[in-house]
């Protein structure tokens, strides 16, 4: 019963949805990426923390110090060049995700003067 | 000429530092798990959440909206086993750190008495 | 001219959509419940670490090694008991949505037999 | 005992650990604003994705998913802002990070010469 029912706005609501379904999957491409680009960020800061964590748990001496620091330096240039490029990405996403919502409401008011 | 003078405190102050350092050991090995539990949580949270971000974006009818929650019920069912079991890892987790402290506090009081 | 076109199918549909609707309802709310959670021991985290970080950037001497091993002691004590509950409230919360989801299915059933 | 020892060793040890402490007390500045940043934008999402969950969850009627799709599009309009402003705040960080980095480096390197 319902399919018959829905079958039959189906048709005349596609054009109706149709932008909102395509900026729903533009959303939804975008948190991805969002979520690609912290979840990698989390995952490489959290490795390196734990890394350097497990390091400075083993200075018992000058040697094993200066050991520490050295790897530390090395982890915090790392750390920078990262939050570098991963503010970069953030806002490219961002600009990406403003261009392209200029453009569906751009076609959403051109299909609406038609 | 540093290596020398620290060279003659290591050996005293090895034992002085010990119960530092086992502790510190402790505190990086209970970090890490905690964070291994944590960013897969999260890992497995984002991926569920986007998956159905897009099944969402998506519908555009009847059939794909019983779809959707369809998949929705089914990744609902997965989150609420998930949050069981990481619940019982963080509980499980904070308790072994909290049995390990008393375990070296108890030694430190001994070795002191020694 | 759309707002006649679906004001018709509004009644009809609505309790169609009800048990679905009922259903997101219960997602969100779960959902912003877990979120708090995860962001308040994220949050919780985040501020004993960087204590507990810019104490151990501050040891230069005995003095201040013994005091940062203290405060380490106590940060830890915190966190272990901070994981216990949080464990306690994703189990928890775990299990409420189980229930929900139960109960919103067997009303569904129980609907569609009326 | 071990405070006389240890301060005999203190002044002595005090020029050879300044460098690492004041690096230490940088990357525990830099960790700190780092993690107020993530945290910020880890709030700042949550929120707005709770939001916009609840908002998904009353669509029942046309009106609504017009409302929806409504406080969708600001939602997303907020958060491409938030991800160009947090993009630039992470690459000035890490900008500021390296150029520490390298002030600490020279000064160190000069102070041995001397």
């Amino acid at each position: 019963m319902y399919n018959d029912f829905f079958k039959s706005i189906t048709d005349q609501s596609e054009k109706f949805f149709s932008p909102a379904i395509q900026f729903n999957q533009l959303v939804a491409k975008n948190i991805e990426q969002l979520a690609k680009i912290q979840l990698d960020a989390a995952h490489s800061f959290t490795e390196t923390s734990v890394e350097q964590l497990k390091t400075a748990a083993e200075v018992k001496d000058v040697k094993s110090f200066i050991d520490f620091n050295a790897s530390q330096l090395s982890a915090v240039n790392k750390l920078s060049q990262q939050l570098i490029e991963d503010g970069q990405k953030l806002t490219q996403l961002g600009q990406e995700f403003k261009d392209n919502l200029e453009t569906i409401s751009n076609e959403t008011v051109k299909a609406a003067k038609v």
